[in-house]
């Protein structure tokens, strides 16, 4: 079978890096290839692999490099997207100032595009997954931290410092916030990440005279939070309320700035699914004003694990083919 | 003198209309020409003086209405900026569903946009004020009310529901929220609009022992508490330090949403001059990551109480002279 666009999607993480090949409309040609990353053994080593899972991707894929029209790289901040580097990303340790666009493009004379994750992820979910179609995304990925990623007119707001779209550090709280991974008080990420919602669970045990089931359960994990309010215990169910409420006050300031089309929620979060989502929607009405809170579609990402590898791939689909500068996250 | 291109520009507030042409660099060719709104003698009234206003610029700048462009309007939400429609403004009631937009492009034949009036605010300082050539500009208005606008790549984000920049609404407390003008809890508009200052600083001095200057200036004003703060009073001092702690925080949201390359304070509020700007920059690091907070300007407007007409001007200035739609808000 021909294609008429084939672009490689490279998805850069702390544990993993995975790469797939991806066609224009935003299908896996293959199962993405998969490599460890382990930082510790320096990025120069990791440059290396980044190139061989790339190429082992094209392999799985059966195609040829020469089907390739580009390649679109997601990689977690903080980024230089103008220069096409990771700076000090600290689950990456200790990786520093690393030139991931320019190594990529110049092994593979591709034009290649180099995008933060969380906005990769959005750009996937407007181009082919949960809010295709929109003319406005605003994306939350909920997880070990919390991502976001804005897509406005079929451009990512990547902001005039490479910080558009961090979600994840809007301020939810002032009165006694808590302390958040990226050293500031009252982020979003403090109270709605994975840890963040064990930490907030141990406290309410601490409070509580109740009889909980998580008290069962200890050492806590989030997902353990979430089934336990899902079979009822009632001090899970405060704690995943609450959370669904932090989570429906940060779509609210979304919809009172960029008021989107749809605003996606994804992340391993997300598995909680549509009674989670019911929650959101819920306490959006407490927060935002009427025609937005009714009219603003509340969504579960679709892309899924994928999500980054679609993403970064989408992200280097309109770059001129011919181009050698390869220049500029979105060409 | 001949002019390539004039425009008119129209702010429709709850007090008065005022009307003034403008050139293409944004220069008001003459003093507005204003008129009491008057919205409880109705619509269909505040219509014709709409366009009086409009004729008597026209004429206060002698020029001909031939040398005419295009027309701007700014009017206060809630709008439907699709039609071109007033709603239900709070402030100008018994008014509702009034069609400015078609109202005045047919009674004068020439393009008309349609903006909310933050909105125009802050295109017009983009356009020719604190932001001129800024790829992005964040704007807060401060006054009775809280207005935002937002330019991105020289387009205003009106939303997708006519809701973008509604940063007045954004929340900035979930613990103990004051109650605010819409209805809701815990909006930027309950903390630092002027009369939310006045209520602040009463309920200081009723918890304090101190003998507070502005216990003499009751009932207080936002400016009676701005001016005892520079004085030295300590009550006061601690409102506007508070203030300014607010306006950081909306400030760093935005920082972390949009990552603007300017962020412009207007209105009444901004009156209180650089020192207040430095009292913002200083709590904005405790928000913002720190590239952003010291690489994103922060200003004061410089267009004043002309940014409506010459903002509402602006987003004229690109619609096509011989349309005979007269359709979008932008062109």
């Amino acid at each position: 079978m021909t294609y008429d666009r084939l672009i490689v999607g490279l998805d850069i993480g702390g544990t993993t890096m995975k790469a797939g090949v991806v066609t224009d409309a935003g299908r896996l040609l293959a199962e993405p290839t998969i490599v460890s990353t382990e930082p510790e053994q320096g990025q120069t080593i990791g440059l290396r692999k980044m190139v061989n899972v790339i190429r082992d991707a094209i392999d799985a894929a059966k195609v040829d490099l020469e089907q390739i029209q580009a390649i679109g790289v997601a990689a977690p901040g903080p980024l230089d997207l103008r220069t096409g580097m990771m700076l000090e990303p600290p689950n990456l340790k200790p990786w520093r100032n690393v030139p991931v666009r320019q190594f990529i493009a110049d092994d593979f004379q591709k034009p290649t595009a180099f995008q933060n994750d969380a906005n990769a992820a959005a750009y996937g979910e407007w181009w082919c997954g949960a809010g295709r179609g929109a003319g406005s995304l605003v994306m939350f990925t909920l997880g070990t931290g919390i991502g976001g990623g804005i897509v406005l007119n079929g451009r990512i707001v990547e902001g005039a410092h490479s910080h558009g779209g961090e979600l994840g550090h809007i301020k939810v709280e002032l009165t006694n916030a808590r302390p958040c991974g990226c050293g500031q008080r009252g982020c979003l990420e403090a109270y709605v990440s994975a840890p963040a919602i064990v930490a907030r669970a141990d406290e309410a045990l601490t409070r509580s005279d109740d009889r909980s089931t998580l008290r069962n359960l200890l050492p806590l994990s989030a997902q353990a939070v979430f089934e336990s309010a899902a079979a009822g215990d009632l001090v899970a169910e405060g704690i995943v309320d609450e959370t669904a409420r932090y989570l429906a006050m940060a779509a609210a300031n979304a919809m009172h700035t960029i008021d989107p089309e749809v605003i996606v929620f994804g992340g391993g979060i997300s598995l909680a699914g549509e009674p989670f989502l019911q929650r959101i929607r819920k306490h959006v009405s407490e927060f935002a004003f009427p025609t937005p809170a009714q009219k603003c579609r509340i969504e579960a990402a679709k892309l899924g694990a994928h999500a980054g590898i679609i993403g970064a791939a989408g992200c280097a689909r309109h770059l001129d083919p011919d181009s050698r500068l390869h220049a500029g996250s979105l060409g």
